[in-house]
């Protein structure tokens, strides 16, 4: 029945982690978007924005400024807005709307240390309080701390894809935690949608190259999660590369086994850590993944090699940086905090070619 | 239950309107996946051929003259094979299954007239008792007929994106029959799996041009449908090209509105026809499809705007070539012949970007 | 001797044609260019803008409006400006200095027509003796002027890609000057350097489509050369669409041969018509061509095959926008107008694959 | 004169290294082609094989066996032939016409060690003494030899794009021999112009992986030319993949400095080792390559990073596998194997966008 589906807004609706979100909620059978926000285009249809929505019906977008959250009574916001706004937006919407419950898109509230934050960010968080309260929303690690939160924070693409293979295997100490080389490859979606001139087609088709190199602000995030994971300080290389194609991040990571652990031993440890996992699935052991055979869905495929020299293998995976990257990630975050089962409105199988 | 769904076949799985079968039956709700067929691959799984499908339980791929017809007990089969062989197949399987249904995606028995069908492929119908039979699997066109059919020809993916803009003008006697222009652009999927040189990566990518032109076989089927339509023989201009992208048929149809008729009476005209179609958007006046905003999903968007010279209007047509071009109207069809709701499983929302 | 060397300066360097015309001069071996400028990039050098140039040394890029025109003693001016500004700018270049020839690559100077400028372009042309002045720079077509012209008006892509296969034709008659129908298809980079969102890469990789359908501002290029062409009113229909590669244009024409002209006798007109042109390669017969195959190359291929429809032929023409579309052409012109052999520094084969 | 201009042939020209060898050398000033060779193409001309050629005049495609080596009175043969039957052919010529030299494009005389190349390939060489003359071309590194040589092994892509970043670095003693890591990324020419599934445009299109991981054969050519520099066995971790676009290979390559060497020493080694070079060029510090600046030139750019990690660096190289990766080197080469300068015909900038 219409009246009990979940009232569900998104922040944001105008970029590509928004119009990915409508996309998967569209097609969830128990919510309903009422709210979709995007400040530049306010007023808009959100066909005007992505006419790819010109056959669905979907709210108006508006702005935020203009929305009184405790009369939209939301069950839950997706909140896909640019750093630094977002602490703002949350901290005054959790406080007119404390029964909404969040899940945040940006990178405003993966860093539990206010030190770290502040470090990477270059000012002091502005929401502490709410800082501490957000649960790290990788599914996978962090379920149950999940199920019961109010305020989630979902993780970035590249860590995503760097954690899913690593932190099982950190977890397990069957990796030296030193001289761990992440060479990470992502689509342009990664990048978002602002008009910039290095984000034009002509500038990026037929063509790649590394950015960020030695100083990507994502690996404060790498940092908190493969030391917690290791109980120990870890600090990986990780050099982002942009991609000539929109969706996909592929990791290639190079480890080295601890004490006598096998490449082998590495696959087994992941294949069985994630055995039951509906959205991370372990190749046979040399099989490494492709990211279009995972593009549009919400899963992850992971592939273990040996390396030539003796105790060193190549753990790859692959997964689509707007879904289990973003959009996916959250939807799953959001089933979880509604009760809902894990995988609903998340089935959908690769679109590949 | 398991044991109330349609008990489904694919046969020829291994080319991409098999793995888009398969992708969009696997979330159909209410038909399972009994048997798919892959000569070249017997044996093997369907993840070594589509690594997409990794996480799926499928049927072991087998070779056709393996199949016992009777014993699969199939409710329905779609045939994705070559030209030529698909009649034999289909021949005997109705021979031996007449409870079976059949989608047939080939070209093999799209045309009614046994005489056009050995002009234009150079042998006689081996199957002329079959090819009576069988109705033309346009859904918007002859939906009443294909509710009742065990046989459907599934039609083109160049000839669905240009009847579905066309036909209801011509149905409706509203364009001046010659001198209709249909300049169509397909992605390189319409082309299939076949290891040719001139389908490289490296022969496609960066580049752009027509081929078969003045000649395409698709012209038979556009002319049998066009001349249904308008009530006399119509032949149009048809030329295809070759985009270097996946996904994706935009025919840009040039025309002339009949006494009188102008741009806007003719998009009227395709407003009306497509009111309370599921599948087809007309876009308001004046504006233009773009393939991007179908892919992956089942849609067709028609738009119509005004041509410089008085009288000519553009009509432009876009559709994914595998889902509304294909295998997402075969699923339709399939929808109809089973007595599901038309919808069923084709709700997925197009991917975009 | 360096000396002896033409002094070249390029306006509006950090565009697309910018870089294209700095690339082709780079190797012009009678050439230097001593004058590059970008007003938002001035102070900058040209490898900061387009990194492609970093082993070479290059003019640091200034303001226009920093340049002493009498000091420069420029030999010739390529002006790559915007619309509108570049009136002002070669008004005030020449008058300050009448010895500097210029080759202007924007549209400001191709109308002759000051009624047909206003028209168009919605208000009076700035310099209107200029206008009439400059001659319209289509070698193959004007190449006698434009030898003893001091201000040449380029080309634009579309209309070059358009007016090379079908002006000989119309001036010919041997086609009807009614009905004729341009679809012409080009790469990205026709759409210049700036960040709009619509030219991002995520909004145009992977799709297709039409766009200003009816309404190009290059058709009053297109009505005064064809009408030039054939003696009398030509109006075409005329839809340009958008590809998702860099570079490339390819034209589908169609068109009626006049009075029992047949598809073979098109041939032979345009295989006489450019028979010793350097840059038009007219190939046998039924063959048509490919964006790839002049890609990077100052080079046209045509091709003519005939229609289904008595009487009708299709003609298709490709050339690479940013050479013999843009700078390639701008160069051919400057070959003429210093006297240098026509070919000169424009003998690079097209880059394939 | 063009009876001084060197003859030359190009065994296997229905290739992409093939094409851009005719590319190349159709505009150098001192050379002319006499021979083109294509097995399964014999008797047909280029332009059929490679349309890009049809405005140029060349000799129609013969097969090998029909070529009578002394008669072609050839001054330089490039051999692009598949691996093994290169060994036979070059043996034959070299027997009967002992003046002409040759420049092999394959990997079959990049081994000098007849085990080592026994152990990568399985089987002996089949010209042992062949293979002891040959020189390794590469030219940065082994200019003086190349001159004297009449038998040069052209790199491979892959290796030339790790070498030249870290030949020097080796051979100064500033990196740590083991733990080097390099993740290699290739545009698709580099796979060749085989009709194969996986080099489909649909297979290869929107998406990424890698291959080959922990075996591939170039791994051999990186240890005997590493471990030459280094005076020391060097094992690698290499890892290639493939890139949805034609051309570049870039290397990202992760290194820790011996005894204290910073990466800013790392860098001005680079600098000072390249600084007389026509086609290596070193970015300042902390700036990286992208492959579209290089696209169709014969140039490399390189950049030194500082890796977070104390005492790593990231190197990164860029250069188009088709040009400075094969056949520009080849060229580089065939000009000082001619005694001409060594930049002749290869000074064409790079093409972006």
């Amino acid at each position: 029945m219409m009246a009990d589906k979940a009232k569900i807004g998104v922040l944001g609706a105008s970029g590509y982690t928004g119009s990915e979100l409508v996309r998967l909620l569209l097609r969830h059978p128990t919510v309903e978007l009422t709210l979709l926000t995007a400040d530049r285009r306010a007023g808009q249809e959100m066909r005007t924005v992505f006419p790819q929505f010109a056959p669905y019906q979907l709210p108006t977008l508006v702005a935020i400024e203009s929305v009184d959250w405790n009369a939209a009574n939301l069950d839950l916001v997706f909140c896909a807005l640019p750093h630094a706004t977002t602490q703002k937006v949350i901290k005054d919407l959790i406080a007119k709307a404390p029964q909404t419950k969040v899940v945040d898109l940006s990178a405003d509230f993966r860093l539990a240390d206010p030190a770290s934050y502040a470090r990477w960010y270059g000012h002091e968080h502005h929401a502490p309080e709410l800082q501490r309260q957000a649960v790290y929303g990788l599914v996978e690690i962090y379920r149950d701390a999940i199920r019961k939160a109010s305020l989630v924070a979902n993780p970035g693409c590249y860590t995503s894809c760097a954690q899913l293979p690593l932190t099982p295997l950190l977890k397990a100490k069957a990796i030296e935690t030193d001289g761990i080389i992440i060479d990470a490859k992502s689509g342009m979606t990664g990048a978002g949608r602002s008009a910039k001139e290095e984000m034009l087609f002509s500038e990026v088709s037929e063509g790649f190259h590394a950015y960020a190199v030695g100083q990507h602000r994502h690996m404060a995030e790498l940092d908190q999660e493969f030391s917690r994971a290791a109980g120990q300080e870890v600090i990986v290389s990780f050099t982002p590369h942009l991609l000539p194609m929109n969706r996909g991040i592929l990791s290639t990571i190079y480890v080295r086994g601890n004490r006598g652990t096998s490449p082998e031993d590495l696959h087994a440890i992941l294949l069985k850590f994630y055995a039951n996992e509906p959205f991370v699935h372990v190749l046979p052991f040399g099989q490494v993944p492709q990211t279009r055979h995972v593009r549009g869905s919400n899963m992850t495929f992971i592939g273990v090699a040996k390396d030539r020299a003796p105790g060193r293998a190549i753990v790859i995976a692959a997964l689509d940086n707007l879904v289990k990257g973003a959009s996916g990630q959250a939807v799953q975050n959001m089933n979880l905090m509604l009760g809902y089962p894990e995988t609903t409105g998340l089935e959908q199988v690769a679109l590949f070619p």
